[in-house]
């Protein structure tokens, strides 16, 4: 069924170990303990062991842990022959990408007298580049090999971190959450390499580009654990104290609102007034992603939830409008359906941040202004320079994902990394063993193979 | 198949979006940053950021907010089509709940001068509020429209943040995990409501009405996540320091006592010594529900097993024994039992507290009894007298449920809001876009369509 | 279907309320709260509620009661026909070994004036000792009764709490996450037991031991939990501050690597460079494992990523290579391959530990030393027979899991628990009631009996 060209053997062993001794040598020559992780430094400091940036953070980090293998991975097993493929290519790219992130962020804004300072911060950085990846996973599901994946992530993951440098380093824009540096990256990203590896003949596999009634439930944990943890995850690396809290409650309610406003547009629009798994799956996490870049501000619950209301509305007139025409017009074809769940309101969020910043006094934020905008605190910038600085983030970050992009798409065309052919897009067996099905006996279910059914007709 | 009663094309739009605009507006008059989440008012108070309440309580948040959207959502999709709604209702009204929870708790007593202060305390409460609602959505089950449930979640957050003033602030009564606010007050509000509701000709649903064997695994997906965080749920709210690590440990204990008696008794009680899924699903859990009360009280692991344990077999008893009297002489259509988990238990629970409070002597608390019996620390009623007000409250209570069940009922009996005829309970495609099944093909499982079948019969 | 032996109704109820009820009579007799959970005790302290121990361990614990309950539980969900059992009855045995893991370990390691001191530190002590007879479990699934899981449950715990008082306490070894003392006990005593049980007819079950696509689904959800939480497991009793910081910073990056490890190694021994789901389930998680005992130590990501390396490779080629050699030469028929997933990297580890604690260096440790190893910080030991200890307790843990396996298997033989025939071994109908499959009707899915494929066939 799979023909030569798709074969692992020797692609996918040569890949994954080559690109892992490396990274043990770089992590063996670049890598070290930080100075909360260290048994020698954090003994000298004399500081008290619930000081250690440990307990501050780690409980985010789990929970960011589970939205990137579980959250990530499950949603995508909506697809009724890719669960396999989902979860696993999730968690095969994922695994790598955590740890080249570690380095490429470390490079760019990690480094001590040469060495790579790590510690859970870094670690839930680590996760977030990974997440940035995984959504242009979502881009190009069904249709890529492994081996086509972990290339792509390990540009991604370097374009990601050079993006972000620019952007938090040297901009000085906010985005604790990530609406510019995760969420419009990776869906753009995506989307530009999806449309470079167009597919005019997908559609001998559309078939199997839908769901079935229990791969849709399947999918149903990922989505409610990517909009249980987003509160962590917008306030995972957010300043200690009121900052952290108050992105998690800003976050809560923005998905709250966003999860209401998605129920009733789906109702509204979809078939016959019924609900759409697509819409619920994915338009009620909108919220979670525009309020990436805002949460840690002053926004109000009342803010937030107006944020996450519209971006549950657009999200679903995205996936009901929009996608047709992106896949249709412009040849996008966006599996999951990226540009409605991450890119649109990636795009929002940034705007948000942007005015949000506009509006930002001393009045407001008191002395917690030092930890939100410490621009402003310094005086280094007025408000709305920091408000222009967000926006231009926001252009650097849609120029770096579609540059970026189209170079990746071309590199990833190349016929060398055993990509399905167009009649067996999402499909698991393609690389993977697939077990057969239950037995037949007794006093219990039979599934029926196609040719006895055959065989009974005939 | 779906008549054009119960088409969801208006009513569900108009429900969601009216209720969340309205919420949005309430939070923008009424609802403010608390001290811990203001970046103000933290900055100015100079305490470490250690202290922010974040720390001591998100983690136990986060386990709760599982509980709410797994555990309850999970434990739900028992059924072999209804998987959707009760994983996708669950999300929608408890997406609601909470938000209409933070207010109508916040006017109870979280008012200052006018506005009500949020933080993540008033999160885990709204929570809670929430998990009242859900149990009750547990025992209508199958048998009602969205719109129905919302009317429902409304009305029953409503009563329960009334209920809970009555309780916490005028009667002085402890219940931090809830055993009478949220446990038996949302069984008997459910099953009062389920009552009113009464559908004679349910029967012709009744071949929807039990489990195939993959939902029974999701089903245990749910369960599992709310018997693990269930020390977590306990102690969410509970003072600082020794009170929360006693409230879980508590739990832990009793949760595992009744794990034992339920499978003793699951294995006595049922057909041929074979354990029963719903026992281990429900009755496992009973030990969660009837520690909530007394939990942080210093009622030993020893008394937390002896509560467990009769929790346990309780349960299974109910389910196996009460559960078809209840439905044949009251007529109360339980699809979920949970007068089995959270009503029995719920009730037990308030006893116990009762029992345990009537034995708090300074010889046992100490310095601690301030954070567990207040009233007790300052001398304002004696051990005997705090027994007699949680006593008072376990009446309040099933009163309070009672009567609103009623009332609620009997609004939930218009006509309106497209509920399910008789024939077509317990089915997702009454509601949901459901996909097809798999598609046939060569080597891999096939699933015959009924016609197909017709064919080969005739 | 099931004979008159393998009848539950009186032998679990029997062995569940009568374990039960004498664990609550010994709770009652011995167990007290310890320090901080005891309200008089920790208030007479004067210590701020931010010290309490409770927050410094319990996001880690419910990290590990995760691991215990979903992970290790959904793992074993991957046979077709025994998710009911495996998720089941890891519910049950673990309910039961963590009460009596409180006990066992409390005689050895926490008596104080006759009492056991109990709060979360002995909470995770009992869930990792649990996790030991899960380990056991899985080498024996399909083929044991319930009771027959307590029985083996009842002695190895008590077996794991003698052994670990032999290593931590007169050895003094190190094994924070239990290479020692949990995996590689576990897995040799399963792999022992499993032995003595052998079945020379289980042949005649051959088509029940494999896997189903949605049970593969379900298992990677196990797999997940347990790779995301297992830096949680390695540092959940490590001392506070940098040791629990950097033990599960070692994990993550030990895991990371094994991961692409797995991956590669399956890609390049599997059938026709497809994966196989076996290995990504399994063998990606050798990596926790093999960092166990040397995750606290200063051993350098670096030298983590080394560790999670080799043990993915070893852990593909055990289950590619070893595991049917076992099977045949050595009879010993172990379901879930715990061998190649506990045995070898659990001895690895405890290998890895050793060296490590040879090279452990004042200059390197500082202060920190008094943490990981105290008996070289007080002159005790040198590094060189700290390393020694290590390599005795290896020794030794061996010893006790071979020896202590052999009578229990013995024990476990005896024909009075009602085990499953060996034709009907990975069945869970035996022991559960499992309801039947979906209902044949117009527009759905249905599925047909193959009494009904057997009346078209004729």
């Amino acid at each position: 069924m799979s023909g030569a060209a798709t074969n692992m053997r020797v692609k996918l062993p040569v890949i994954c170990l080559v690109l892992e001794i490396t990274l043990i040598i770089l992590f063996g020559v670049l890598v070290e303990y930080d100075h909360d992780t260290d048994a020698k430094l954090w003994h000298k400091s004399n500081q008290s062991d619930y000081e250690n940036n440990f307990y501050y953070r780690y409980p985010s980090f789990q929970d960011v842990h589970v939205m990137i293998f579980i959250g990530f991975g499950f949603l995508m097993t909506f697809l009724q022959r890719y669960g396999f493929s989902s979860v696993g290519f999730n968690f095969l790219i994922a695994a790598f990408s955590l740890q080249w992130a570690t380095l490429m962020q470390g490079f760019f804004h990690g480094m001590h007298s040469g060495k790579i300072h790590i510690g859970v911060e870094s670690m839930i950085n680590a996760d977030f580049c990974t997440g940035a990846v995984l959504i242009s996973f979502g881009a190009v599901l069904g249709k890529t090999s492994p081996v086509q994946l972990l290339v792509m992530a390990m540009f991604e993951v370097t374009l990601f971190a050079v993006n972000e440098y620019i952007l938090l380093s040297l901009l000085g824009a906010r985005d604790a959450g990530g609406s510019m540096t995760i969420h419009t990256f990776g869906a753009y990203f995506g989307l530009v390499v999806t449309r470079v590896l167009y597919r005019p003949n997908l559609n001998k596999s559309k078939h199997k580009n839908c769901s079935v009634y229990h791969s849709d439930l399947f999918a149903m944990i990922g989505t409610l654990y990517l909009w249980m943890f987003w509160p962590s995850f917008n306030s995972a690396v957010t300043a200690h104290g009121d900052d952290q809290h108050r992105t998690a409650m800003n976050t809560y309610y923005s998905l709250a609102s966003c999860t209401l406003a998605t129920y009733g547009m789906s109702a509204l629009t979809a078939h016959d007034g019924k609900l759409d798994m697509v819409h619920i799956q994915n338009a009620a996490l909108a919220g979670g992603v525009a309020i990436g870049t805002a949460g840690e501000m002053m926004l109000t619950p009342f803010g937030s939830m107006i944020v996450g209301f519209l971006a549950g509305v657009i999200s679903v007139l995205g996936f009901k409008y929009l996608s047709p025409i992106l896949e249709k017009k412009l040849k996008i074809q966006d599996t999951c359906g990226v540009h409605n769940l991450h890119g649109m309101p990636g795009v929002l969020g940034a705007i948000v941040g942007a005015v949000t910043a506009a509006f930002a006094t001393t009045e407001i934020y008191g002395g917690g202004m030092n930890d939100v905008f410490p621009d402003i605190a310094s005086g280094q910038v007025q408000s709305s320079g920091q408000a222009g600085y967000q926006a231009i983030s926001l252009l650097v970050t849609l120029g770096m994902a579609l540059f970026g992009g189209i170079i990746v798409g071309f590199i990833l065309k190349l016929p060398i990394y055993g990509s399905p052919p167009d009649t067996i897009c999402y499909e698991d067996s393609i690389y993977w063993e697939v077990p057969g099905e239950e037995e037949t006996h007794d006093d219990q279910l039979t599934t029926v193979r196609a040719d006895e059914i055959e065989k009974l007709n005939s």
